[in-house]
């Protein structure tokens, strides 16, 4: 619960459901914005959701829906009766009713769309990658034509009483229904009367094919500050509309998903509380059992110097400092390069000048953590020779895991592969054990073992 | 340069400056979008673009400074003449001047100021922190009075020829000046001619006062769907509006930041590859020489066990995994608990709920490593005592990282630091020291040494 005011709501609709007043509980539930009534709803447990939830406005259900988490709503819905979920799919935007279609049981998905009003506004919707423009797109909007004036354009718009998503654009499409130009309500509003759609329409649309990665669409949304970006097919055809609304959550689920992976875990796809332990642990085990793995070159490395090891154990008290600020300085240049890929203020073309940008950053923060290594060292009576061998695997260290940083993400990107892969832990552990052999390399070299 | 038809845009661009013809390079400049506009901008030399700019349409100029990085903007406008500044900064929207203008010396901003057609629209944007609800609004708005009819509010739109920007949401405000009610553009259209404002407009509007931080307005538009936020002083009286195109880039920022502390850097403050190597290494020594100090620790435990190490040397081979399996449970603890305070998932009051759903994973996880660390133990010869030590710290440092990744972001946030500052590579230092200590305490008891 983020706000105190809702969890006094949340004990006043607990006291209605004991009393069993489902009235009452519904009112307390409709007095509440969407979000709010999401968050409440999600509270509760599942049987008092599938009591709930038919007791309220198809149109109110319908919100709840579409503002919980897309698995939590499968749950509920998979829970009641199917022309219960009609009336209330109905009431649904038709993209988020694809989604929540797309997330039901196949049989239970197939008799909800027979039974709706409309079903060939979300049918086309289902075929798309929820991922894609299509996925993301809603085929609900108002289509003007050239021909008509200003005054029959905003007539056509009283008489569609939109829905507020998609209204402050309003696309012009031929007699094909190809698109061929756009019109904002503040342009309709300020034209005269008479004047032709034709004229006033701006024909330089910013469009992408149904079949466009979502972050891309979240790229072009943002970058050109729309509030739709529509989405055509091979022909031209106007297929739908992505809204701003539904990109902030791409954004924002693609920042999560980012560090998400960067902690190196999987996603989590779902609300961290509402995860179960179970499914937390699974989407880390993967990856810390594969760094396991990798993690035991460093064994193999320290087994191969054992001798050096035995007659100079003092070596061994670096080993952690050594390859922690390897591990450091290499997830300091990875998760900027990964940053700076994900906003596009880099791409693949920049991979020489960010390589020569992190060595030349690496040379200076080396230099600096030798000193820093040298004068820890003698401060602990290692003696010189341990000392300079030390400060010298630091310089090298920081220099290769900055290099390692740079051209890994960059790579994992060329491969088509989501440069977090390469995330702090994978980074770190591949600088362990390159870390363990520059340092005993050097170490052997300079105290002659 | 993201886009390869840009590339090209940028030869011809650079060709016709080398002719010295400014007029065609102008001309290259003026048929882009704004966005694309700033891209081959900051491509080109300082002195280019301080010769180009002043040949630019001052609002196209107004629209260049716009889109680049604010420190980008303020370093291009310090090359220019005052009065070219001030009828650049006149097209500029009032939010985007105000920025510029605290970026720039204090001098020049004073007397572009005192040149403005309209300072007052300006100034009272100057005093409010930049990351706040009055740093991120502007002031230009249309406010409707309630008495007003949907005819009348129509006519006053039109003689306002707004900007795009804050036209789909009017706020009404009383005599004085206080928000009482909002009405959008569609409600408009839709009324009745002479229905009165006061009749169609939403009583409820979420508002903010003008000091909220930017963060939390960025939550209020995403979780509402709105595409714009009034800004209220104390007395409730209308300051300025928030839209949402701002707040897309606050998210990303924000994101940004996170992903860069967690890498163990301060944040850079600008695109990646305009920050000097300087600049780079100045933003991640800090925290390397930190962790360094902190690091040194390791050291300081290994000496303690110095005696242990000497009689059983192969006690080291394991250092390096074990203390990067900690570190890589810990950073993934640590990266969803971060993330989900962020996006709103979780906050303080359930940091006992996320400690123990922590510490659940953490006996889960722990106990399929201790298996997998004594068969590999086991595999390289290393006997039934040590594998046990090994495999029963593993079990321990795992459960002990994911309570301290849990319990480290949320003490963070109530000492109202930033969660981030505990990142993956702060929190891996500090669970090195305690798993070497855990470790070596084991090895001392099973090994009797």
């Amino acid at each position: 619960m983020q706000n105190l005011a809702l969890v006094d709501v949340l004990v006043k609709l607990h006291d209605a459901l004991k009393r069993n007043d489902l009235a009452e509980a519904a009112a307390i539930i409709e007095a509440l914005r969407a979000p709010d009534q999401a968050d409440i709803f999600s509270e509760l447990e599942d049987a008092e959701q599938a009591t709930l939830l038919p007791k309220l406005h198809p149109s109110q259900s319908a919100d709840i829906l579409e503002e919980l988490d897309e698995l939590e709503a499968a749950e509920v819905v998979a829970d009641l009766p199917t022309d219960t979920v009609i009336r209330i799919v109905d009431e649904m935007e038709a993209d988020e009713a694809a989604d929540l279609l797309g997330d039901i049981h196949p049989k239970q998905a197939e008799a909800v769309l027979a039974g709706l009003e409309d079903p060939d506004e979300v049918r086309p919707l289902l075929m798309h990658p929820d991922d894609s423009a299509g996925g993301l797109m809603t085929s609900e909007f108002l289509a003007l034509r050239p021909g008509m004036t200003a005054t029959e354009a905003i007539e056509a718009i009283r008489a569609w009483q939109p829905d507020v998503e998609t209204v402050y654009y309003l696309f012009v499409v031929d007699s094909l229904k190809r698109l061929c130009g756009i019109v904002n309500l503040r342009q309709l509003i300020i034209a005269e009367p008479n004047a032709l759609i034709s004229d006033i329409m701006d024909r330089e649309v910013i469009s992408v094919p149904v079949g466009t990665d979502q972050e891309e669409c979240a790229r072009l949304i943002t970058r050109y500050d729309l509030l739709a970006l529509p989405v055509l097919d091979d022909q031209g055809m106007l297929l739908g509309v992505i809204t701003v609304d539904d990109v902030i959550d791409v954004i924002e689920d693609e920042a999560t998903e980012d560090i998400q992976r960067l902690g190196g875990a999987e996603p989590l796809d779902r609300s961290y509380l509402d995860a179960s332990v179970l499914t937390v642990a699974r989407k880390r085990i993967g990856w810390l059992l594969l760094l396991f793995v990798t993690g035991s070159l460093t064994g193999t490395v320290m087994r191969y110097f054992e001798s050096e090891l035995q007659s100079v154990v003092a070596l061994a008290f670096f080993i952690p400092l050594l390859i922690g600020t390897g591990g450091n300085a290499g997830s300091q240049t990875t998760s900027t390069i990964i940053r700076a890929l994900a906003v596009g203020d880099i791409d693949l073309g920049d991979a020489m000048s960010a390589l020569w940008h992190e060595l030349q950053a690496g040379l200076l923060l080396g230099f600096v953590m030798a000193v820093v290594a040298y004068l820890r060292a003698i401060t602990w009576g290692s003696g010189q020779p341990l000392a300079l061998a030390v400060s010298s695997a630091i310089f090298l260290i920081v220099i290769w895991a900055n290099g390692m940083g740079s051209i890994l993400p960059l790579l994992a990107a060329r491969l088509r592969l989501d440069p977090t892969v390469v995330s702090g832990p994978l980074m770190s552990t591949l600088v362990d054990t390159t870390g363990l052999l520059i340092y005993f390399t050097i170490a052997t070299v300079v105290l002659s073992l």
